[in-house]
């Protein structure tokens, strides 16, 4: 179905006032537009191409003006050029071959809860423009909430709606949800004392001056998130300050590291803002040992943060959460929606087990979030923000606890089937096993088996490995059928060790689908090798 | 409409993966589903009423279950529930007589569009997920620059499309992009130096320390957005530590009290992290002396930031852009995307007048946002991001520059004569001439009339017409017909003075409507009297 053709939009406040009205007649061209764009992204989505193979530097050849156009041009006409240009070069981040990245199929409800959202454009900043959505997303976190703390019933009867405290805060995504966590966490070790009223109102140089801190560090986990050193940028602490705590071979922290590093800190009279354990590393999706880290962080009277923006929603699972032990002791938790929750981009969520460390980070205005009101605003680091509540809400009433248990279930176990198929393989390596549905590997192709599971290859060998499983994983992206990131991974024992990392929450992603993209990379392995 | 009944899904993962796929029979019933939502959608936004009555205690009393369903739940179901409860007792932020806050309708185009943004679902942070749409968000960025800052077609070309800076960011809104600002304005004043790697990697303490400073500042008008006081916090630079300037009766920052401040600071030894001007102040519109202040900053090296979160499309007019003059010469500049710019939630920019300003902020990490790459997510605060661009694109092309300035010159025309009518009538006084289209009054019946305008009201008299205006207000609000918003102005000479605040972006606004909105008050404000 091609887009119809609308017609000029004369520049009169008439004309203007018509597109700013929803136009409710079937038979309207603006309706017949929107149904010829819902045709065109049905074609584009049922199609199993990851990418166009047309180039970046093109696209942006057809993106070169800078003036905004004086002349209004026909909807269909822009239409047009977005399903032309635009979308037909999008990335199929939906495509049940596209493993490599931390996206998957979005269930279909989304598209037209998604319309409610977009043209009810409530704004969750304050109940005057948002009204039932300031509950609906209070709802949905104490719902998250439930699954990663699992309180007692009068907890979240006498929490979940209060206007004082906020059992989490809902914001654009990990990133936002971290920063929030180590704001909080900041906030309450810079605390008010005689002569300092706190560090968020007296700032970094007087609280560390008043709490006599010769410097503030974040101890973390060498897997953790980049995320986490913009954190330490952005909150004033400093990039360098993360004391960055070794991994085993597993990927999890080394808890005799990090009791040292605790006793060094206290010993230099470093200011601990937090400890950041990782529930699903993003590169690996390794999972901290969160019990004993917690134990740790409470004598020491540390604030422990928890990122679980992938792997939370793993508490669905009987088979899988308790691999996720312990979470529930930590004093914040990152969630993301918009992965393992299956929302689109963006939402994300920052979860407290103490409801009034939300007060840390209060705001409040005279003509809006004033006290006492139940506006949002009053404890976000974001201002504006959408009512993605509705789809989060959604999500999890229809596909329900058991439908994500199921999801849960099979990623793990689809990738526990992929990583066994590549031990079996004569070309390639397991570098870290799966613990959740993140796995990574390498080419090792038959004459360096002997090197399998060693932890030296000598570096020539290393070398050569490296590169050709950047070339393949490079040739087969440009191939855009399929799609497998790849990273270096730098953690315990693993030094600069190049590797293909699949990443496997997408329901349409079937064994077969898996078992077709080693054989492409093993046949490019192959070409490359002899070429 | 009524929405027709989905079927029951089982759990089993061959019914999970179907609603996971796009169903593209139009008979399915998810389409159908799809087809009912967009009819009773049509339905809400086509009625004039503001908001239900239905109170908010009732509606949390309807979302107070805190445990995710284990089973799953109607697509049908949910959608029903959703309608009923949720959009029922939503805000029509669109009606033309919802004006108190920064809302509009949107242009219907959005909601097609919106479509492609979130079945596409890319994310921004990096090009492997997003490709097309990486190229368009930074056409967007340098069109918007360009309307800002208006430079030569050479440094367009230049840096609009480098891998190696960035002509601005886009985020999920003003908060964010006012920190964005800040941020790098922090980081270029604690810039390294000998035995000093800069802030962002060693910290504001060492920072200090390196630089000499005794502490740290924000300079900003009194009247600055509360997410500036978010930034100073945020920032590690303490909410106290902002000097706020006080403003002139029409709400400009006063020059000389800015001139004292910044000396002052020198001679306390203060690093000055920048000077924040208005254009277009939350709270009355007004807009700051951008030349003289950025002449100011210039003298004495600071950052100067200008928040033009709402009136920065002011420079569409050729008639009101003068108003902003000086804009061109600030080192950054927000501007809101979901305001004036007339897209839903939530995009904001941060634009910079030298892109090499973005190397400030920069990260990079191992599997994604590597050196040299065009990985938005490089320079970015927050991480996954939405595909808005898409959005905000279509807007720019549709309506056109031509279009746009008709929006704009509109809404201050229609501010204008409100205030007219408002200075002609016998029981409203005009507190906050308009200067773009957001003005401010107040109750100020026959008996007091002979206090118009005047600077000292009896304390007895002044009270009695902050608690009529307030009262006014939220009976107005509660009929739910209309909806005019309050603040307390606190600057200049104005002291705790209450007054009725519209904003008039609104295109489907007319005079008719605003001229009821004050007959409504009118007749309030004589029940309260007399009661």
């Amino acid at each position: 179905m091609s887009v119809p053709k609308s017609k000029k939009i004369e520049v009169s406040l008439e004309q203007l006032r018509k597109v700013f009205t929803a136009n409710e007649h079937p038979k309207s061209t603006l309706r017949k537009i929107d149904q010829a764009i819902t045709e065109n992204l049905h074609g584009f989505l049922g199609d199993t191409i990851v990418t166009s193979d047309y180039s970046l530097e093109k696209i942006e050849g057809q993106l070169k003006d800078f003036q905004i156009p004086n002349e209004p041009i026909l909807v269909s006409e822009q239409s047009d050029f977005l399903l032309k240009n635009i979308v037909k070069n999008s990335v199929h981040t939906a495509a049940p071959s596209f493993v490599g990245h931390m996206t998957s199929s979005i269930p279909y409800f989304m598209l037209p809860i998604s319309r409610l959202m977009i043209a009810l454009n409530q704004n969750l900043v304050k109940i005057e423009t948002s009204k039932a959505f300031t509950p609906l997303e209070k709802q949905v976190i104490a719902m998250i909430h439930h699954l990663i703390y699992n309180k007692e019933n009068s907890y979240y009867k006498n929490h979940m709606h209060s206007p004082l405290r906020a059992l989490g805060l809902m914001c654009s995504g990990g990133t936002v949800a971290n920063i929030t966590a180590l704001w909080v966490a900041r906030n309450k070790l810079l605390t008010p004392k005689e002569n300092f009223d706190g560090v968020e109102r007296d700032g970094i140089l007087q609280g560390c001056q008043a709490h006599g801190f010769k410097d503030l560090v974040i101890i973390g986990s060498e897997l953790a998130h980049y995320s986490i050193s913009k954190c330490a940028g952005v909150l004033g602490i400093g990039r360098k300050n993360i004391k960055k705590i070794p991994c085993g071979r597993d990927g999890k922290m080394l808890i005799p590291f990090l009791k040292e590093s605790i006793e060094e800190c206290k010993k230099q009279n470093l200011g601990i803002i937090g400890v950041v354990g990782l529930a699903g590393a993003t590169e690996i999706g390794s999972v901290d040992n969160l019990t004993e880290i917690s134990e740790i962080c409470q004598e020491n009277k540390i604030h422990f943060h928890v990122d679980a923006a992938w792997g939370g929603p793993t508490m669905f699972s009987k088979k899988h959460a308790k691999q996720l032990a312990g979470i529930e002791l930590a004093d914040s938790v990152t969630i993301d929606c918009h992965k393992q929750l299956y929302t689109p981009m963006g939402a994300g969520i920052c979860l407290f087990k103490d409801p009034a460390d939300s007060h840390e980070i209060r705001t409040t205005a005279n003509y809006i979030i004033r006290e006492g009101s139940r506006d949002l605003g009053k404890f976000s680091l974001e201002g504006s923000r959408p009512g993605m509540a509705i789809l989060i809400h959604s999500a999890l009433k229809i596909l329900g606890h058991k439908g994500y248990e199921m999801l849960i279930d099979h990623g793990i176990e689809l990738t526990k089937f992929f990583a066994q198929k590549i031990n079996e393989s004569e070309d390639f390596e397991v570098i870290s096993n799966p613990q959740l549905n993140i796995m990574t590997y390498r080419w090792l192709p038959k004459k360096l088996r002997h090197y399998k599971g060693k932890k030296k290859v000598p570096t020539e060998h290393h070398e050569a490995l490296n590169r050709i499983t950047i070339a393949i994983q490079k040739r087969q992206r440009d191939h855009g059928k399929s799609f497998v990131s790849r990273t270096t991974l730098n953690y315990g024992e693993l030094q600069n060790t190049t590797v293909f990392r699949v990443v496997l929450a997408n329901p349409l992603t079937t064994k077969e689908i898996l078992s077709n993209i080693l054989k492409e990379q093993r046949k490019l392995g192959k070409q490359i090798m002899d070429a």
